[in-house]
Order: structure tokens, then C-alpha cells, then sequence
């Protein structure tokens, strides 16, 4: 085999992230080829628009409207797919490994649903997928997971993993304002979209978290094995209550080893306000990973945009260069394990945790005694309570910490809580994380 | 070649790391099988006392006083060297790369001053030297610089690395405490040494920074290159003033490009209290990373002791098991670079930074005037001043912040301020980091 002098790349897709990993290819091209020993050559990019001035040197870059011709040039050894979404994507990503290109890819959307599928098709191909950009942006936390801790059982691993939610809750908390009014002012300032679902409501964190979990585990974790929960129904009220109780909300992706099995699952949780990832604030991304032998670790910077993206898939372009370069093909796999084993993902109703529950009471003789006597029989122990302000004959939020309760003994409790004649409206619920941090 | 079905690992030196790195070993033989492919076998380990009990099941692990028996073993792939201090340890070293070993080490104080000679013999012996487990434990800081962060220019390092010069500042901090009772308690606990210099006065900060500056930068260098000021003439005066100007004083080593030079320096620093890295508190260890294409980027955990840094020990091992079982050798260069540049480390004098000046000034008239007349000559000029309490005719403390001043500048103007007989005793000179983190 000839000795490679380069490593030549190909990147489908040039929008934001295109663009970021265009410019660090092209910017960067010095320090890039003195770490990895020969030049990184950014030879295609393909996008329906290759007219629009990405503000670039594109010297010697050839622009194309096909993305084929990126998966199939014999000359491309590593294919950037960052187009997003599930089609034409995983063609283009299936295409591109049949033709044994290396592939970088952002889509955590895609892997969240169809990883198996492509990790598969690249083992048998003998090519590597790198998805460093696919979690945190430009944290590199995949590899960390993959890596540096790899002497460690994972037993647990919590992140804020969207700036958009992390933004709007931050303004929530140190403003005392409304959901809808700040996820508007998020959308005029670019930092959600017009349609904010895929973040507000937990699906964009539940697609990172599929990724992560699979990595740190060894099992396949899918997109639909996760409990997703997002930030839309959050009350400056229940921020209030949590700040007095010296907790902060945050969106947190969890993914724990209990007894054997695996919890995955996306919904605002309360964090003591001592815990570091508590003030991570704004845009930013942070993960807490605890290892059994590393203890207590946290990972923070920017979770998205052009050039913290841009970052994490240049870096996954030098690791696929450096294996190539040294003529070694299937170093570390593409899933992390050699070995994989099914593990069981607990069922929500199964996981236990403390809850923060908020119930709206008519203020009269007998109330508390019927709740927490619901409480008492499913199980559920009281650790603190809070009652505001006192409106006789009229809902008044009354607010109780638990300790440690089954999810199942919950709902069934609060099933019976929120039929109550002297009960107005269904009872909020927040998880709340008391587990030590290594 | 045979293929290789295991890795067969020799550890010299069964002290407190020694033996986390063997507990994990031995207790985490699964999980790492698994993400490895092949077993790490700990066959060796030698130490001058191998009597004493570890509490660990070193079934068919050999012990013996003599550490050639670990660099010639025929079966060993991998040397991890625990011992620490130069003698013997650079000579082990040096034996086991000339017998075609692997090298593992967590040894700061040796890399920091041979370094050079060490990365040189094993890029010529073909073998690859790991020293994760040199900087801040368990934290996979040098694997971020190395690949993570690959594809930016790194434009500055702040590291909080030493856990004994943190918990006594931290306790500084909280409890108003000096530093002298302070330490009596740290050393009490164990968080300190019983000569605690190595530490205190940041050598060992300085050690670790010389790693890191040379796989941030490509460059070699060295303790010597590095300016370094220990914690032991910080006072609960002067962290009460950074209090009331909003500032915390940490011990930072600080690594820097700037203009084509690079900074190195270990010194305390008053830090704004709203960076993340401020408010790294205790015995934890964090480094805030900032990169050109990246940001803002912070890692944090555990940076001293048996299990965290035996992670970085054992991922490490794993790393050269991966290039082992794929066959390739010289993969990522020991150094991270293929194409190092001898570049200029920027003399302390010539530095750019925001001081906190603290005068001990007589409070009579004509005196703020002669001060300020000397640092306004010297090209120094005045953010904000404090003066605290008034006591005519004698010493009180005059606090104030510059703009961004030359340290050749400071130090001129001081040596004659300090001459002053208005000027009782010298000026207390802290540091400021100001710049922007990202």
C-alpha cells in the first residue's frame, strides 16, 4: 500500500456546521498538519446552495450540488456528513462506508435511531465512525467516555446537553420570568428555532443521551428506550421554590447503572445549588461523569455553533488521520466495546429518586393529613414541606420534598392526589438529585 | 507477529498510586476486557517493601524488590513507573524503552526536567510513553490537548492543579483562616505533606505545567522556563480585599501563546468569581482550556490520590493495548506533535497582566500622590482603589488595581516605591486574570 501524504476530506452538508468545519480546516491547516504529521486537504463540498459567500478561501475546493460525488470520489478518504435529519442522511452515511470512506458525522438525531444499523455496516466495512460532534459540541466527552475514562465502570453521567433549554431556563431563574415570553426573546436572538420543539421538549437531549449511554455501557440505547421529558410546563414558581430550598432547575440527560440495568431519561431536574454542573449557565453545555475509580468529574464548554462543532468533528478527522497515517484499521471500535452486552434499560415507573411535588390545596382543616396519608400508604416519605401564604377556602401551593420513592408509587399516589375534592389541578412533579457526586 | 492476546503489564513502585493502579486492574478486569478486547494482565509489581498487606487479591501477580525484573521481563509489554523523584526513576525509565517497553508514568517532576531526553529515546526505540496520570489525576486533561482540542490553536491553559494549594485556600477563603493554621490542619488530615514546600510554593504546579505547555504548544519546556510563586504569602487581608472587588485568589499555572511567545507561569491569581473555574473549590483540581476554534472550555475532578489518578494510570495502559492489539506503533506522537517548533517562552518581565497592588502606606498627605506619580511614570495606570480604615500618621492598607501594566514596569516602580519612607514594608503584588475566557 502506498504511503499516504495526506488525509483528504469531503463534507456533505454547508450550513453552520459545514461552514465551522470548513473554516478550521482551511484556517487552522497549520497547526492541524504539525499535530497529525501530514496536510488535512479539504477537497469537495456539496450543498443544494453552492452559490451563497460562506465569507471562506475555498482555493482549490470543489463545490458540488451532488453529494455522490463526495461518497464515491476515490480520492476522498474521509466523508463529513453534516446535513442532519434521518433522509437523505443515512443513505448518504450507508453509501459513503460501502464505499469505505471514514465518516464524521454531527447527526445525533440519525444515531439516536438508526446507530446500530450504521455502526454494523462500518465494523463490516473496517471503517470508522467518528460522532464527536454529535454530543456537547465541542467538549470532547465522547472520547472522554471512550478513553480517558476507560478504566472506569460508569455508574453515572448527567448533562445539560442543549443551550437552547439551559438559556431559557437560566433567564427563568436570574430574571423571575415567564417560559413563553423568554423562549420568544431566545427565538429573536437566534438561540432557538422557530420550531423549538426537538429542544424544548427533551427530544434533542434524549437523541445525545442514546448516544452516550451506548458508549458508556456497551448496549444499544435507543431514542425510544428513553423517558423524555421537557421544560415547557417550568413556573417561575416552582423556580422560586426550588431557589428556597437551595436547588436550581436544570434539563438534565441521566444516564445511571443501578443493580444491572440502565437508566436513561431526559426531564428538569433539581440540583442542589452546591453541585458544579448547578451554575453552569446560558448557552452552555456541562456533563458530570462519575466513574467508580475516578470519582467525580465534569466536562464544560460550548454545546453548539459553527466553530465548537466545527472543533469536534476536525478533531475526529485527525483521530480517523492518525489511524490511517499509521496504517492500523480498526483500533478502537466505533461503539467503545469489543464486547457488548445487552443490558436492560429500567422502565421509568421502576427508577427511584426524590421528588419535588407541588400540589395546589384548598386551604382547609383535613387537607394535609389526606394528602400525606396517600403519600404514606404508596410508600413515599416526606423530608420537607413548604406552605406560602394562607387564602382560607382557596388554592394555595403547598410544596413537599420526598425521600427516596418508587416513580410507580408516585404516579399511582398522585392518580388518587389529583381527584381530590380539596386538590385544584393536577400536582407538579420534579425529579430531584440527592445522589452524591463522587 | 503472533497476534496478542493480552496485555501484559509490570508496575514499579507499590505505593499509594501503585496500588489504586493494581486495584483497578484486578477489580475492573471486566469492564476493561470488554472496551479493550483482551485482558491487561498485572504480572508484575515490584517495590522495596513487598511485605506489607494492600488489601488487595494479588493472585498470580508476581512481587519482587527488584525493578529490572519488571524492565526485562520478555512478557511485559507495558513499565508503568510509580516510584516518583529522578533517581532512579529516569534510569528505569530509560532501561525499559531500550528494552522495547512501553512506558507509563505518572512522574511530573521527571518529565518536567527530562522530558526531553525521555520523549527522544522513545520515539527512537519506537515504543510510546503515557503520562496522563502527570496532570491533575484522574482529569484526562493531556488527552483533550492531544486530541480532543487537536484541531485549534490553543490560546491559553488555566489550571487550578495542585489539591493541597486549593483546599488551603479555600479554607482561607470560607473560614477567614491564615495560612500557616491552615496548613498545620491540612497536613493533619493528609491533604498536605509533612515538607510541604514542593506544593506550597508551586513547584508542583510548575512541574505538571511543563507537561502541558509542551503538548499544548509543540515546544519543549521546561521547569526552569517557568515562573513560579507559591501561596505562602497570602493573607486573609488581601483575599478579604479580592472579596470586596469580586475576585478569588487561586494558585494558577497559566500557559499562554501570545504574539508567537509563549507564557508559562505559576503564580496566585485573583480570578473574576463569576469564571467557572473560581469556583473550584477543596482538594478538586480543573483547567480551563480556551481554544481558537472551540472557546471556552473547562475539565474538573479529582487531581491527587490512589483511584482517580490510577484511572489515568490504566487508561493509559488501555490506549497502548488498543495500538498493540491493532498492530500499528507510532500512532500519536509521545509529544502530540509530528513537527515541533523551538518557540521563544516569554520572559517574566516582559508580561502583560492587571496587578492588585496592596501598599502599606502612612496616612498623611502628599502620600497617594507620590504613589500614583510613581506608577503613572512607569506607564501604569489605575482601574479602582480601596483604602480601608484611617489611622493619621500611621500604616494603612492601600489597595489598588491596574490596567494592563508591564511586570518590568511594576517592578520598577515598585523597588522605588517600596523605598519610600512614607512606605512601610513592600508592596503586596497579586496578579489579575481579566482576560476574556472564550
Amino acid at each position: 500500500m502506498a504511503i499516504k501524504n495526506s488525509i483528504n476530506v469531503g463534507i456533505i452538508g454547508f450550513g453552520t456546521v459545514g461552514t465551522g468545519t470548513a473554516r478550521i480546516l482551511i484556517e487552522n491547516a497549520d497547526i492541524i498538519r504539525r499535530r497529525l504529521g501530514a496536510p488535512v486537504v479539504l477537497k469537495k463540498i456539496s450543498d443544494l446552495d453552492v452559490k451563497r459567500d460562506r465569507g471562506l478561501k475555498l482555493t482549490g475546493v470543489q463545490l458540488t450540488t451532488k453529494a455522490q460525488e463526495i461518497f464515491i470520489d476515490p480520492e476522498i478518504d474521509v466523508v463529513v456528513e453534516l446535513i442532519g435529519g434521518y433522509k437523505p442522511a443515512k443513505d448518504f452515511i450507508l453509501e459513503a462506508i460501502k464505499n469505505k470512506k471514514h465518516v464524521v458525522t454531527a447527526n445525533k438525531a440519525l444515531l439516536a435511531v438508526h446507530g446500530e444499523e450504521i455502526y454494523a455496516a462500518a465494523e463490516q466495512a473496517g471503517v470508522t465512525v467518528g460522532f464527536e460532534a454529535s454530543v456537547a459540541g465541542g467538549i470532547p466527552i465522547l472520547a472522554a467516555v471512550k478513553n480517558g475514562l476507560a478504566a472506569n465502570n460508569i455508574k453515572s453521567i448527567y448533562g445539560i446537553v442543549n443551550g437552547t433549554c439551559n438559556y431559557i431556563l437560566t433567564l427563568m431563574t436570574n430574571e423571575g420570568r415567564k417560559f413563553d415570553e423568554v423562549l420568544k426573546e431566545a427565538q429573536a436572538k437566534g438561540y432557538a428555532e422557530a420550531d423549538p420543539t426537538f429542544d424544548i421538549e427533551g427530544i434533542d437531549s434524549a437523541h445525545k443521551l442514546a448516544v452516550l449511554a451506548m458508549l458508556a455501557y456497551g448496549t444499544p440505547v435507543k431514542f425510544d428506550d428513553i423517558h423524555t421529558e421537557g421544560i415547557s410546563k417550568i413556573t417561575p414558581l416552582d423556580i422560586d421554590f426550588a431557589k428556597d430550598l437551595g436547588y436550581k432547575i436544570k434539563l438534565l440527560a441521566i444516564t445511571k447503572m443501578v443493580d444491572g440495568e440502565i437508566e436513561a431519561r431526559v426531564h428538569p431536574t433539581m440540583l442542589p445549588e452546591e453541585y458544579p454542573i448547578a451554575s453552569v449557565d446560558g448557552v452552555f453545555n456541562a456533563l458530570s461523569i462519575v466513574g467508580d475509580a475516578v470519582g467525580s468529574t465534569m466536562f464544560y464548554g460550548r454545546g453548539a455553533g459553527d466553530m465548537p462543532t466545527g472543533s469536534a468533528v476536525v478533531s475526529d478527522i485527525i483521530d480517523i488521520g492518525r489511524d490511517i497515517l499509521a496504517g492500523c484499521t480498526d483500533r478502537t471500535p466505533v461503539t467503545a466495546f469489543r464486547e457488548r452486552r445487552p443490558l436492560k434499560i429500567r422502565k421509568m415507573e421502576d427508577i427511584t429518586s426524590c421528588y419535588y411535588l407541588r400540589f395546589s390545596a384548598i386551604d382547609k382543616p383535613g387537607v394535609l393529613s389526606r394528602i400525606t396519608g396517600v403519600l404514606g400508604k404508596n410508600n413515599i416519605s416526606i423530608s420537607s414541606m413548604i406552605q406560602k401564604g394562607r387564602k382560607v377556602d382557596e388554592a394555595v401551593p403547598i410544596v413537599m420534598m420526598t425521600h427516596d420513592a418508587i416513580e410507580r408509587d408516585v404516579r399511582k399516589a398522585l392518580d388518587e392526589i389529583n381527584k381530590m375534592d380539596c386538590v385544584a389541578g393536577a400536582t407538579i412533579v420534579i425529579r430531584v438529585e440527592e445522589g452524591k457526586q463522587g
